[in-house]
């Protein structure tokens, strides 16, 4: 282990943080905030914390796999246990496991709660509180590559740890080049909801919020409905644009250099959208009986579909009075998940598509024993090594949940709320169903279990691997 | 596809079904019982239609891992087809479905009941019921291939496909005396089981029906209160059984050469007691105060757990009205289920060993990029293609999971319900919680619902690949 590369990143992490407070440090300043000096200080600390630990360059720059595992796992514990600090200071979230909780669901653009009135924050809060979904969703460590100068080379191993999904391919040969790509379109998107929003009347506060919080596919509202009690516009555009950053951004840089024929034959977004298709039209069907009118019913399940298969967790109604079909149906595209390469959660489209190829390449193999068949994906064969990674992807999460379903039971909370409770939070969309549904929220948990739920928040965010990591011995010897 | 094969396959089945059906006739004699004519009317139709079918040995006895799978998938479809006729025919069980259902569910060791009232059964019946466990928890091909002189050399592919667990080893080189040897053990402890009931004061009607359901990991009882009005010593006895039952047959076989060393050693074995013993003693800390003595929690929570984790699906009190934490224990002991090659459903234990040795192996290659590192089990290493199919196994299971579930939602039932009788089915079970815990059935589902729970319970007996091949148009293709 590089430690002193370690400390290095661990700095500049803070460094940024620190720079990107002064956003709800200005608008406590604007609004005359008694959260100002929450804010101002924790900045000034991590300013001084981080110019500090990067004041020298690391001499020793090698950086292997393990070392971005580790910087990328310790990056957003550190972020998160200093980005709730203003919480805490402010008298926001008074309760510090509490405010760990928000500052981590915020980070990993989860959009779990443990507030009961959320009305109640201060707009500095509320405003800090979407921006960390904003910076979780494309990734702090991505971010840093973008923009700072970094010592070293290999610093594919940090993205290939932060970013989404069963591969990761850079757009462009360089990775400061292609974080830069993926920022920018990042913005320009968010910037365009923004504008949309303001276009129908939206305050800006509430846009700028409600639009980082579409872009990090977090689900964090400001008002105590979510999105309920905006115009029937303002949630269509929030649905279409959910459902746009569920998409995996490589297809937006294929546009961007005109390849719309490769863009439109990824095989990941065909099925991505016709399951959201199918979904919307079931969910319609099962539910027209509780809006006035068909076309009501079809946006309120378009909202809904879009918002927990992104994992973005923002609600218009609370689906837990829908009938059980459609509950269930959602609790499936939880679990499915937003694509590869997307600021979206859950196992992700392209990994379900990998799953459903091995089984049928498994049965094909039985009745042609002596076949060798290779799995294709957007015509090119995908190698063994991803192919078993997936597959113990799967296993591992598999595990975590079992044994968090475990420890959060002792709670004596019914089946459904733990059961949808951890959905929720390991695929990183926010509301489940029962007591953590959408009308109701993780107050109730006890202090373990909230801890078991922030590891697992994580855990989805990073996709398994980097947090396992930290339990390995091994990790963190020195050679 | 050697249809003529398959043909004297089916027969086969049909004759042997046609043999054993002679005991419930007896029963039923015995007894004065009405069900006389339709035990007596099947048994003739199975003699009449497999002698037949039989009556020419197939001169082509190509026989290839595809016919393997299709002779088993459809041998156990047609002897459950045969198999309800007389509960059906006799009033026992007058719907058709319900009758199916019943019968299934006792092929395949599961012991999930449509019935409110068991005891209104004939004696006929339920010795019927029970047999059924008895037959479907070794095999009927297996038992075939002990008893039948058989066309033909490639018998390894009917064993593989009928026979649970990653890997089917051959005890000794000819399949013939493989499972000779397998169904004189599963018989002897049989009998030992019955002989220590009796001793203890059981009336021998109950002793030999519960001694049946116990060997093949069933779970039908003969009382409304399944197990709970029995002495605790008859209690135990079963307890012991059970877990016993869950065993690798190997084991005993090992035992019977004198092999203990080899045993002992089996890494399968000792995680299968590790997880029992834990479980056992976290329900019985977690049950104390819902029982007059600990000894008592203590024999209550072994009770349980050695029937859910073998998936027996005895009951000896409801455990729906346990602390939710001992119910999500026994909820997450149902997907791991019993060890492989034993009469137990579920996952399988080994599968659940190797799948955490998968990950354990990625989390190390993640620290030592170049080390390469084989799997081993019990000191041998274990080859990729028994990887890759447990990983494909478990993802297959997770998509019939989630379809299943959204199928039988549209009934309406809760969530706890329709997530727990999957789980209930298809790792063959009996009991869920919630409606369709030991104090309920599975009686209010639509038909619909019905017919998917048939499917989930022969897809967890079959363990998924003889199943799924049914839908494969290239497995009906002659050549």
């Amino acid at each position: 282990m590089n430690y002193s590369m370690l400390i290095y990143i661990l700095g500049s992490v803070l460094k940024i943080e620190g720079i990107f407070m002064a956003l709800p440090t200005a608008i406590a300043l604007i609004y005359g905030e008694k959260t100002f000096a929450a804010f101002l200080g924790t900045m000034l600390f991590c300013l001084a914390l981080g110019i500090g630990s990067t004041w020298k360059r690391p001499t020793d720059t090698v950086f292997y796999s393990k070392e971005g595992f580790l910087a990328v796992s310790l990056s957003w514990i550190l972020l998160s246990l200093t980005g709730c600090i203003p919480f805490v200071a402010s008298g926001d979230i008074p309760s510090f496991t509490d405010a760990l909780f928000e500052t981590i669901s915020g980070f990993t653009t989860t959009g779990a709660s443990i507030l009961n009135d959320v009305e109640a924050l201060s707009k500095s809060g509320l405003f800090w509180r979407s921006f960390t979904h904003w910076l979780g969703g494309m990734g702090v460590l991505v971010f840093i590559l973008a923009v700072l100068p970094m010592a070293g080379g290999r610093h594919m191993y940090l993205m290939k740890a932060e970013s989404p999904g069963p591969s990761v391919s850079k757009l462009v040969p360089r990775v400061k080049q292609t974080a830069r790509i993926l920022y920018a379109i990042y913005l320009v998107m968010t910037i365009v909801e923004i504008v949309l929003l303001l276009l129908g009347g939206m305050p800006a506060f509430d846009a700028v919020t409600l639009s980082m919080g579409t872009a990090g596919t977090g689900g964090f509202g400001i008002r105590n409905d979510s999105v309920g009690s905006y115009t029937p516009y303002m949630q269509n555009v929030i649905t279409i644009f959910m459902i746009l950053f569920g998409v995996n951004f490589n297809i937006y840089y294929l546009f961007l250099c005109k390849k719309w024929k490769q863009a439109l034959r990824s095989e990941e977004l065909k099925l991505y959208f016709g399951v959201i298709a199918a979904a919307i039209l079931l969910i319609t069907f099962n539910v027209r009986s509780f809006f006035p009118s068909v076309l009501e019913a079809f946006q309120q399940a378009a909202f809904q579909v879009g918002s927990i298969m992104t994992s973005t967790g923002y609600s218009t109604t609370d689906f837990g009075q829908w009938p059980i079909f459609s509950q269930t149906l959602l609790l499936i595209l939880m679990f499915i998940g937003a694509c590869a390469g997307s600021t979206g959660g859950g196992i992700k489209v392209s990994r379900v598509l990998l799953m459903i190829k091995s089984v049928r390449k498994e049965l094909y193999t039985i009745v042609h024993p002596r076949a060798r068949i290779k799995i294709k994906m957007d015509d090119r064969i995908v190698d063994e090594d991803t192919l078993r990674s997936v597959n113990i992807f799967i296993g591992c999460y598999l595990l975590i949940y079992a044994v968090s379903m475990l420890c959060i039971s002792i709670d004596g909370s019914d089946f459904t709320s733990n059961f949808s409770a951890i959905a929720a939070l390991i695929n990183n969309i926010g509301p489940g169903l029962g007591e953590v549904g959408p009308a109701g929220n993780f107050g109730g948990y006890s202090a373990f279990s909230k801890y078991v739920m922030m590891f697992d928040m994580l855990v989805g965010r990073l996709e398994i691997f980097p947090m396992m990591a930290l339990f390995l011995p091994a990790t963190w010897r020195r050679q």
